[in-house]
C-alpha cells in the first residue's frame, strides 16, 4: 500500500518536472532528466543527509516509473493542455505522501523531533526546488500563494505530535497526510497564503 | 567557547539568509527555509563529503538559533534599515569561524593539506552560494570586490601552515581566523579587490 | 592509462569552467572556484550517491590538475580566443572518459544496469550542469542541439549491453567511450539534434 503510494508520489512529481521542461521548449533527454530529478531529488537528499543508502539505487522502479510518467505527459502535451486539476491533485498527493514518508525514515532512525519534521519537509519539496533551480527560476517554495513548504511543516508536526501523544503509527500517518493534502488544497482553491513580512523601503544598495 | 562562536556564525548567516529573502518578498515560510540553508549549507555539504553525520542533525540547537535570528531580522526590517556594519561584521566572523572550524575538523580526519583548506573554504563560502543559487542570482562569491572566497582560502591555508610549522592547534586557529576578518574588513571598508582578469573582446558566439 | 584519461577529463572540464567564469568577468578566486566545481562535480555526486569516499579527498591530484588548466586558460584567454575546435574535442573526450569511468565503478559495486547507466551519466553530465546553474543559467544539457546527456546515455547503455553480451570488460569500455565522443562529434559538427516535442500552444497561465 505505502510502496504504491510512494509511486503515485513519483508519477505525480515527475509529471510537473516534464510540464516544466515541456514548456521551456528542451529537447526528450531534457524533459526525462528534469523529471527524473524533480521525482527522486527529495527523497535523495534526504537520504544523503541520513547516510542511508540512496532509495532509486535499491529500487530502480521509481526510475521507470518516473520516466513513464514523463513520457505520457510529452504525448498529452502533444495535443491537450496540461490536465491542472487532475495534476493538482496528484501533486497535493505526492507531496502529502514524501513528506510524511521521510518523516517516518527520520522518526525510524530515533531523529530529534525537529530533525523528523525537516527531512519530512526537505523530502516533500527539494524536488520541486531543484526543477526550478535548474530551469533557472525562483523556487515556487520561495513565492507566495502556494503553502507549499507550509502544507509540509504543518504535516510534518502534527505527524510528529500524534505520535508523541500515542497515536498508532499508521493512524498518525494517515492522518497527517490527509492535513498536507487539505492545507495544499486550501491554497491552490480558496486562495489562502502566507503574509509576506513588510520591510521598510529601501533604495536598493547598487 | 567554541560552540558559542559557532552558534554566532549561523546567527550572522541566517540573518544573512533573511535579509535577501525578505528584499525578494518572500512569505514567512520562505524566509525561515533560505535563513536555515543559508545557515547550515556549508557544513552541511562538508559533512556529506567527508562522510561525517550532518552536525545539526546531531545538535538541532543550531536549526533554532537560525530560525530566531531569521524571526528578528522580520522584525527588525519591518521598522528600520537592515543593520548593515552589524551584519557586515557578524558575516565576517562568521566566515572566519566556519572557515576555520571546518578545516580543523578535516585535519583531525587526516586529510591531505589541500582537502583541510578546501573543506574549510567549502564551510565557509557554500551557504551563501547556495542562498544566491536559490534566488536565482550568480553568487555573490563569484563577484569582484568582496574578497569572500580569498579571506577563506587565506585564513585556511594560514592554519595549514602555523599547524605544519608547529604552532599549537588552539593559537594557529584563532590566529587564523583573525586573518579571514582581517581581509574581509579590509575588502568591504577599503573595497580592495582582485583583478578579474582581462580577456580578449570577442563577440558573443550565440 | 585510465588515471591519465581522467586527468585529461578534468584538465577539459576545467578549461570550460574557466571559460565560463572569464566571460562572465569573475575575479580569479571565481575562475578558480568555477573551474574546480565543474571538474569534479559530477564525480562528487556519483561518489555521494554510491556512499563511496570522494575521489579529489582520497586523491587531490585531481585539484592540482584542475587548477593547472584554469590558470592556463586565464593566461590563453587575454591574448587569445578560446581554442573551439581543440577544446570541443578534449570536452567530448572528458564526457566519454567521465561517463564511462562512472558506469565502471556503479558495475563494480554490483548496481543494476539502470544505475550503472545513471550513474555513468550523472558523472558525465553533473559538472556542466553546477557550472551553468552557478552562473545562473539553464544548464546547457538541458539546451537542444547538444546531445549531451544523450551521448553520455548511449555510451554507458552500450557499455552495460557489451558487458552483458560477454565483451571483456576493457574492451567494453572503450568502445562505449568511442560511442559518447562520437554522438558528442556528430551533434557539434553535423549540427544533430534530438527534437523537442512540441506541445500545444497556450496562454502562460500567470
Amino acid at each position: 500500500m505505502l510502496y504504491a503510494l510512494q509511486l503515485l508520489g513519483v508519477t505525480a512529481f515527475a509529471a510537473s518536472g516534464a510540464i516544466v521542461a515541456l514548456r521551456k521548449g528542451m529537447d526528450l533527454i531534457g524533459v526525462a532528466v528534469l523529471s527524473i530529478v524533480t521525482a527522486v531529488g527529495g527523497g535523495t537528499i534526504r537520504d544523503v543527509l541520513l547516510d542511508r543508502p540512496v532509495f532509486w539505487i535499491r529500487e530502480p522502479a521509481y526510475l521507470t516509473v518516473g520516466l513513464a510518467s514523463a513520457a505520457i505527459m510529452v504525448i498529452w502535451m502533444r495535443f491537450w493542455r496540461p490536465p491542472q486539476q487532475a495534476l493538482g491533485v496528484a501533486d497535493a498527493i505526492g507531496l502529502g505522501l514524501f513528506a510524511i514518508g521521510g518523516a517516518q525514515i527520520a522518526r525510524q532512525l530515533g531523529s530529534a523531533p525537529a530533525i523528523v519534521i525537516l527531512m519530512g519537509t526537505i523530502t516533500g519539496v527539494a524536488g520541486g526546488i531543484i526543477r526550478d533551480t535548474l530551469s533557472a527560476e525562483i523556487p515556487t517554495v520561495f513565492r507566495r500563494g502556494q503553502l507549499y513548504a507550509s502544507a509540509a511543516i504543518t504535516g510534518t508536526t502534527a505527524y510528529v505530535i500524534l505520535v508523541w501523544a500515542g497515536t498508532s503509527e499508521p493512524i498518525a500517518a494517515y492522518i497527517s497526510m490527509a492535513a498536507v493534502v487539505a492545507i495544499r488544497f486550501a491554497a491552490v482553491f480558496f486562495g489562502i497564503e502566507l503574509p509576506a513580512p513588510r520591510i521598510l523601503s529601501e533604495k536598493k544598495p547598487d
